[in-house]
């Protein structure tokens, strides 16, 4: 599939990423970025990450075959539903954002039977924001879970699935409800674990951090207004992980009454073997 | 500093690349490792990490001039009591153990005063084992704890730590007990985390866990025995880092009563803001 306009709404890691591997692959004639005036944006146009860039949505959509909208979660559904509108018909909308429950909803309520949208998000990314840190390679052999509804096009799975295996990736179905449940465990929760692994940690101890610490914090470097979004959206889901780990955590703690003061060994060993086994299972 | 013989007590990882960058910075004439047989001891002397090894620890001390402990936490202050028996009166004996309080206490009680002793902690590793992995620069420019003590010989830590600078490593003296409650916030409760993190993924998930997972509990996949030994000996200090983490945890969870079925998003917020301050200050 050679497409001729690919628009991406949002600019940042991901949509760069997008704009670097689609344009590598040949996947579209002309790739117009969306979103505000700014350096790395003017700078993506100059370096031939994109052919064009507007500030406004709808001149880019209108003449564009694929729109995939890249904006942080809260913003999604609104860009998709104002996309939808000033598209063609045959004009394929898609998303990429880390939720998918409240954003599909949203437009299960809002978008005509039909229309051509199909939800989305790349298991791909960084703690890093900004079209500078784009990456060619980001979704070569990463999955991308896609969220269809019957209440909209037939095709725009098919399609959206070719496109993210032309850019390289593996596509998985799931509901809505299935991806934030599951990536509540694998993402969410672990991002606010990272969190608060960091946030707990006085500052003259920070020249003892090593290689640990820094990976299993690594992420908690992302952005919080994106990451406050992202949990704000699955909330539910996340809170219900949240509890996991409590009880997990729980577990490592002796004795009957506040305050712990001691940590329940045969606990912790078994934890600590679980753990292995599932981690080695996923590989470096 | 060239010393005649250095000998390594438990040549795995830590122990592997001490033999490794003291034989690339000469800093030894000879390099002895102590150890049960094993294929990958015998390949370390075959391919010259070692120039020889024995499995018992008697005719490797005898002719040292530094001993390095690097056996599992729950055996160092036993090896290190026989080894002091069996050197000479000024061989330098130390550890890299990852807990020092329980061991130095131990030797405080055991050893004789002015015994050439002085604690020890790498702030460096992997969540491999082995001197399989072993790695000539893991200590380069990395921080090394002393916990020295006035009973032991005041030279002790002196040469330890003009060892540890010969290898490329940057020193610092602090107490035992400081040294744990400061493991236990940078090292030991992001284990705990680490592990609780990979140990409640169902593996149905884990082709959803993209890098960010990865890189969270990277530090599960380390050796359970060797884990829970270090956990065991520094139990108070992680029990209390792990109930400040509960507390920052639970502030995320909205509602006056368990069951928590939402998210307090402006704690959240506030989390991942001083998160992402903590990180950054970090550096990659």
């Amino acid at each position: 599939m050679t497409m001729r306009t690919l628009a991406i709404v949002g600019v940042g890691l991901i949509g760069g990423s997008i704009a670097l591997a689609a344009r590598s692959r040949r996947l579209a004639k002309r790739i117009i970025g969306v979103g505000p005036r700014s350096f790395h944006l003017e700078r993506a146009c100059q370096q031939g990450m994109l052919d064009a860039w507007h500030d406004q949505l709808e001149p880019a959509v209108r003449e564009a075959d694929v729109v995939v909208v890249c904006t942080p979660v809260d913003q999604i559904a609104n860009v998709v539903l104002e996309a939808v509108a000033h598209a063609r018909q045959d004009t394929l909308v898609t998303d990429v954002g880390s939720t998918k429950a409240v954003i599909v909803k949203s437009l299960l309520a809002q978008l005509r039977q039909g229309s051509c949208f199909v939800g989305g998000h790349p298991l791909a990314g960084s703690e890093r924001s900004g079209p500078q840190f784009a990456d060619v390679r980001l979704f070569e052999n990463r999955l991308v879970i896609l969220t269809p509804e019957d209440w909209f096009a037939a095709n725009a799975v098919d399609r959206a699935t070719a496109f993210w295996q032309n850019l390289g990736a593996r596509v998985k179905v799931m509901t809505p409800e299935a991806h934030d449940r599951a990536v509540a465990l694998t993402s969410h929760l672990p991002h606010l674990a990272a969190a608060a692994l960091s946030a707990i940690l006085p500052a003259e101890l920070r020249e003892l951090a090593a290689s640990g610490f820094r990976d299993t914090t690594r992420v908690a470097g992302g952005d919080p207004a994106l990451w406050t979004a992202i949990l704000q959206q699955n909330q539910k889901a996340v809170a219900d992980a949240l509890l996991q780990l409590r009880a997990a955590l729980d577990r490592c703690l002796a004795g009957d009454m506040l305050p712990f003061d001691d940590l329940d060994i045969n606990h912790i060993r078994d934890l600590l073997i679980e753990a292995k086994r599932n981690r080695d299972a996923l590989g470096s």
